[in-house]
């Protein structure tokens, strides 16, 4: 009988999303919970498996081809293990065994970056190619590569950590430790900052009136003219461009998807991208590639996940 | 018949080196001819052709498998075609027809940077290992990759244009047309600028007889304890070490060889970009990956020609 669907779990620090989907990206029934971590593991494994049997409900288990699930990392891929996560009650947690042996199905972990990679390269925005750069920026900035046409791990599994390229060899201090990473620059976390050094400063803005000021209220102020917040998104945005430019100048795609929080922010952000990439870019790379939003939105872990159940063998 | 040799033909503006190799990269018989660019493309053919037959005279040619062909680009590697070269009479000219016509065999062409990355794989510092990147620093900064086993060429065959990252905003000029790519500061032309301009400069410095210095004698001078000739090396091969850097974070390889006229200025060069790698990559990859100095040298492009045309289909 031929297999006609396949589960995709996107679990996360706060919600529990999962689906089964068709090979052709399509959501036949959902299911989003809370995560509630401090509930500990036995409570969220029970949560994540109350969701695959509520969404695998009504449907001929013989045309489940195998499962997908999409976690934040650190994680041991090839063993199918959680190794630990801030935001999540596992630690050394086989998942994977506990799945398949729950559902006696293939089953199959990776990370969210690579899970949302996969999905926007099969069912989004990067639909069609065979060379294709993910960078999400939100809080942080991360990636992931298909190439020729498979998903690129690098040898230990992390891969395209592209927030973490030196950009500026004496720039601030990034979260890794290291000066100058295009994360501490150009992430949404860094937009954030300057707006609140604007803020604390005596400078005319209508940025003032905000004390935990956020990336989103300098899109907003920036798209009501506010010449601070203007300033604040070009020279980050500018440093989001660089990190994609020296990411195609490593990896010569022909398409990159540009997801997370920060795109959300308006025309400006591809715009920006575009004009940096243009601008340092070599003529050969910039022909070819083209730079496009991701389209998934809030689906990209579910539907990355179900790829992944997809295309893992 | 067990095919036992190929042929590599290590194709550049100032010589010809062609090999016929067996397939452990033992070379069995070479010659070495000058390329005389300037007596244009048939001469410089006929040349390719005498140094072939040279080497494969005396040899069954049932036992020769293929040919490989490194040469400078752009090229078109798919259709086997220069494209264009400044040091090259060839425009446009079908070099792997040509060759195959000639003696009936597979005939592969791929770029000098690409064909360095497969030798140093197959032959060198990078053998054993599934990914490996390879770096190269002389009058440029150049590089190419081995992914799961392949060599990976990207989607229009400039992967690993290396030199090209942007590691300082606002740094120089480089002859790409951008500011602050890596290669113009961390590449031999570089160090040998610096070197200029200290010269030029009022400073007490051993390097200031020198009229036209070059990086050479500034790793001369700086070994030697002068002062300057130590500061312009730590500034320059800091930035290289940014770039080998920057590139382990997009790869998350197992190794990173770095060849070219560069390292061989001495052990500081390996040494700098391995602390510079240990101070900015994150500890994953730092765990994970060793780098090391090519070891086929001037046998780079002819070994890794050989290379291609033992791997290539």
């Amino acid at each position: 009988m031929e297999k006609k669907y396949v589960v995709g779990v996107d679990l996360g620090g706060t919600k529990i999303y999962t689906a089964l989907v068709d090979l052709e990206g399509n959501i036949i029934k959902e299911k989003t919970v809370e995560t509630l971590a401090h509930e500990g593991e036995q409570a969220v494994m029970g949560r994540i498996v109350d969701t695959i049997n509520y969404v695998i409900d009504g449907t001929d288990k013989d045309l489940i081809k195998s499962i997908g699930i999409g976690s934040p990392g650190p994680l041991d891929v090839k063993n199918g293990i959680i190794i630990e996560n801030s935001n999540l009650p596992f630690k050394n947690f086989a998942i994977v065994k506990t799945i398949k042996e729950t559902y006696d199905l293939p089953t199959y972990l990776d990370n969210d970056a690579n899970v949302a990679t996969l999905g926007e390269f099969m069912f989004g925005a990067g639909k069609g190619t065979e060379n294709m750069v993910f960078i999400t920026a939100s809080t942080g900035i991360g990636g992931g590569a298909v190439l020729n046409g498979k998903l690129f791990r690098g040898s230990t599994g992390n891969a395209l950590e592209v927030g973490h390229m030196t950009v500026a060899t004496e720039g601030p201090r990034c979260g890794c430790g290291n000066l100058g990473c295009a994360e501490a620059l150009g992430s949404g976390t860094a937009i954030g900052k300057r707006a609140k050094e604007a803020v604390l400063s005596n400078v005319v803005t209508s940025l003032k009136n905000y004390e935990n000021v956020t990336a989103k209220e300098v899109f907003k102020e920036a798209a009501n003219g506010d010449r601070v917040a203007k300033n604040i998104l070009n020279t980050s945005l500018t440093y989001l461009g660089i990190a994609v430019a020296n990411t195609i100048t490593n990896f010569d795609p022909e398409k990159v998807v540009v997801g997370g929080g920060v795109v959300n922010g308006g025309d400006i952000v591809i715009d920006t991208i575009r004009n940096v990439v243009e601008e340092r870019c070599m003529a050969a790379f910039v022909e070819n590639c083209t730079i496009e939003k991701a389209v998934l939105g809030g689906k990209a872990g579910v539907l990355g996940a179900a790829a992944l159940a997809i295309t893992e063998k």
